[in-house]
């Protein structure tokens, strides 16, 4: 964790936004937080994320302790999954989820999970 | 809501920042999940935030149908509340609120409500 955290904020909202805000950290979390996958999955999953964001954002929440890339065996493509740090957010990501999809109709967005 | 949102999106989590990310928006709104605040009040609690920026994120709140601006009487000053829509992110603020909460210790950081 970086030295700017320590400091004094107005809220838990806002630290935990200091630590995983942003427009795509909390979009990849949500996409692991069922289960681990391997970086094409996720390039597949988030489609409008660049290589070089993602490949950004993956390092960025593996220095926040919050996933973690797993090499089970030779020749087995690495995946991604959440610390138990990571997996600590599940019920926040959730929530966020859920609200979304609730105002998809609302704002006539459509959520369209890609697998 | 703005027509930058009628499009596809990969998960809940990816439409909500989407509607209430950036920095401050989920700040404001956490600090009026409990009660209807005033301006100066808001000021107060969120003391990083310039009053040009608590302004504006107040506007585009009001604008998203997410909080409004009540006066209710000659003489007292308006406050700012939650709206029906608003009130249905108060899971999603409180479990983000919570995780930031627990993570204070790890991190460093000390949260200070300003009341």
């Amino acid at each position: 964790m970086t030295s700017r955290l320590r400091r004094k904020f107005s809220c838990g909202v806002e630290l935990t936004l200091a630590i995983v805000g942003g427009k795509w950290k909390p979009v990849v979390l949500a996409h692991l937080k069922e289960q681990a996958l391997r970086y094409g999955e996720l390039r597949a999953r988030i489609p409008t994320l660049s290589d070089k964001m993602l490949t950004q954002r993956l390092r960025e929440l593996q220095d926040l302790g919050l996933i973690q890339r797993q090499k089970s065996g030779r020749g087995v493509r690495a995946t991604y999954e959440l610390t138990p740090r990571g997996r600590s957010l599940r019920p926040a990501l959730a929530a966020l989820n859920s609200w979304g999809e609730k105002m998809a109709a609302d704002v006539g967005a459509t959520i369209e999970p890609r697998w």
